[in-house]
């Protein structure tokens, strides 16, 4: 064996070998808790309060079933080929017509472009704003798969305290006017203002105009991420921040909950000004979002009730949210508050201080109940007396068991920390 | 109304206010030139040798309606729900078979990674691998939509010369030992070794070894991007430079040529040493592949005869191919060059040095007849005097009235270079 083949055996039997290759970015990139408890979230005879995903079960499948087949029997050609970057044509249209029923009104297709998911705008909304050491601002707590997005760009990922009018304007400003005392580049305030994701809090109307306004001024760009808008239990939904912002607000919308995650699409409402760059960023990451799903999305959108079948998960989701609340009510110790969400799939939940809820999680699934602990929903590394229970997946019985099981595990640690 | 209302309304008007925030990256991203002309492509009467479509008339469309119809009114509740952001295990485990079939022995599950399309785990591989001014070497020429997303991470593409028989080994280690003199970090080899995009050329079974090896020396990871390796027209797919090369090679491969485009889906075969990072990154820029399309794709390669339904592929794409080249040989003035492809999608004509074909190209949508301009496949932003023909799109007669059409326009260049 030549001393050359030798030498090149020895390297291809270490595992730390290419570890030099690595970019800086992908030391960033971490494993997502919600993932992670996703994984045993699927045990049997757990109760799941973790992962927020959407209840299915009333779709009609059957249907849909007849509608993906005739698509594919009448218009295969066109469902299984390559199709544009920004998404079909028909799609962006309809998503128009969803967003008014949202309250932005006059939203053209050609400002739309389809995503692979909301997930996939919010990459690229990173990777076409932010350089390494740029600031995106975002909700304290915030979307765990946004910051994770976020970070693999070597963004840092800054945080505006909330109140239970969701993000506080002053702070806002106040936090602005620090990071640029400081010489930092700050790109894009990320919110998600109806039925935040973990805490469920919602950013109030006459505060909208307000955070628009601040991050107007300073030239930063608002990236609206509105996945739960229209599953506000009650009354209309509240306009979003986009409706009378159209050049200083990217929109962010998603089938995931208003349909079914599994088409993994969504869309971005981008401004004008902004739009042409942002869409070929999109089409360099996946070419084009699937016209086989988008013209499932369509035909859903076009030839079923989607408003009256989102009127019946509304109900389904106040009803599992009121039981958790009772529940909580009834079963956690003092000591314990939680938020009162108006929509969405989350309640969140603050312990005494001086708690970490992550090692309670290992008791919890002993106990046979799972959640998220709080630590996950923010940037920083410390630990969170916060956690996110999610009540979109699990049946009013289970919730109300899930409780249950969860409330002795607070109880011993708040006795605990008294000790 | 308030003097900051009035200067946030000015700012809200200037088109071009937010320009500084873009990302350096962004100013990498450019339009694609096969879109441009994908755009153009759909006027009726032209003749596109542009696009490179894989064909899709022979697809059991009805049968696939079907299987797409029992998916959802069977498993729709894990069809259109999330998924693990690894893609589901069962498409997986087909993909290994896949890859046997290619040449891969040995490959397992939990080695590969579901990706939206081959485009998206290119982007993943240049996220995790690549910071600014990193560099990555490819084939000259090579593809359009790889050049896009890794220029979108502000990486330095570098060509090494092909010859008939693909990228040249003494070019590559040249070309190497040029750049790491100048410092230059090294991340990744970029090829496409069977029947390259735009090219057709194939890298040679004897130099694959030797390209692999002057890499493993060198440090640098060989991404093999194969979407084309099993549409070889005669005779069984070349190995792929992965199969002997576990811990050095990162696979890519496709369902878009031997099934069907619209389904978004790829895979990467990713060493074990650099999976958990690469698989991560996946999962942040779109959670999830589409569990709906991952069980369609699963019940084709489950279900039908899709070794046979490539057979006829090849054997089509191997007609409209010797169409093709008889046509050239035929048409085509003295002068002008092109490549004998032994399978994929394309040939790649050279015009006698001094040629811009970018101009050409309007002429010829003119004449009624489109192709992609040479330039579009090389990192740099000099005049090509190359163009690449698609016949996999195409009827033969359609490719001959092609040819037909674009021949005088190749001749009147010729003759004005020589005037």
């Amino acid at each position: 064996m030549a001393a050359e083949t030798e030498v090149a055996l020895e390297r291809a039997a270490d595992p730390t070998r290419h570890d030099v290759l690595f970019s800086r970015r992908a030391a960033n990139i971490k494993q997502s808790a919600v993932r992670d408890v996703f994984d045993i979230s699927i045990r049997p005879g757990l109760v799941s309060l973790a992962g927020g995903s959407p209840y299915l079960k009333s779709l009609p499948l059957d249907d849909l079933g007849r509608t993906a087949q005739k698509i594919i029997a009448e218009r295969g050609l066109e469902a299984l080929q390559y199709g544009g970057g920004q998404g079909m044509e028909e799609l962006r249209g309809l998503v128009c017509e969803v967003m008014a029923a949202e309250g932005i009104e006059g939203a053209v297709p050609d400002d739309v472009v389809i995503t692979t998911g909301s997930q996939s705008a919010q990459d690229v909304a990173a990777k076409v704003f932010c350089d390494p050491g740029d600031v995106i601002l975002c909700e304290d707590p915030t979307y765990v798969g946004a910051l994770n997005t976020f970070e693999a760009y070597e963004v840092d990922v800054v945080t505006v305290a909330m109140d239970e009018n969701g993000l506080i304007p002053d702070e806002l400003e106040r936090t602005i006017g620090e990071l640029q005392a400081q010489g930092r580049s700050i790109k894009l305030l990320y919110t998600i203002p109806s039925f935040n994701n973990p805490s469920g809090i919602t950013l109030a109307a006459d505060r909208r105009q307000q955070v628009v306004d601040i991050c107007r001024r300073n030239d930063i760009l608002v990236l609206e991420d509105n996945p739960y808008g229209m599953l506000r239990f009650d009354g209309e939904p509240l306009k979003p921040m986009r409706a009378d912002n159209p050049d200083d607000v990217i929109y962010l919308g998603s089938f995931s909950k208003i349909f079914a995650p599994g088409v993994r699409l969504g869309w971005a409402l981008v401004p004008k000004h902004l739009y042409r760059r942002f869409y070929l960023a999109c089409e360099a990451v996946v070419l084009c979002p699937s016209p086989l799903t988008q013209m499932l999305v369509s035909a859903y959108l076009t030839d079923y009730d989607w408003q009256g079948h989102l009127r019946s998960m509304r109900s389904l989701y106040r009803e599992r949210c009121e039981a958790m609340l009772g529940a909580l009510a009834e079963e956690f110790p003092e000591g314990v508050h939680w938020t009162t969400p108006d929509g969405g799939f989350f309640v969140w939940v603050t312990l005494p201080e001086g708690i970490d809820t992550y090692p309670l999680l290992y008791t919890a699934i002993d106990a046979g109940v799972v959640f998220i602990p709080g630590a996950a929903f923010t940037p920083s590394d410390e630990p969170s007396n916060k956690l996110r229970l999610a009540f979109s997946a699990v049946t009013p019985e289970d919730i109300v068991e899930g409780v249950r099981r969860l409330a002795p595990i607070l109880r011993t640690a708040i006795s605990e920390l008294d000790a």
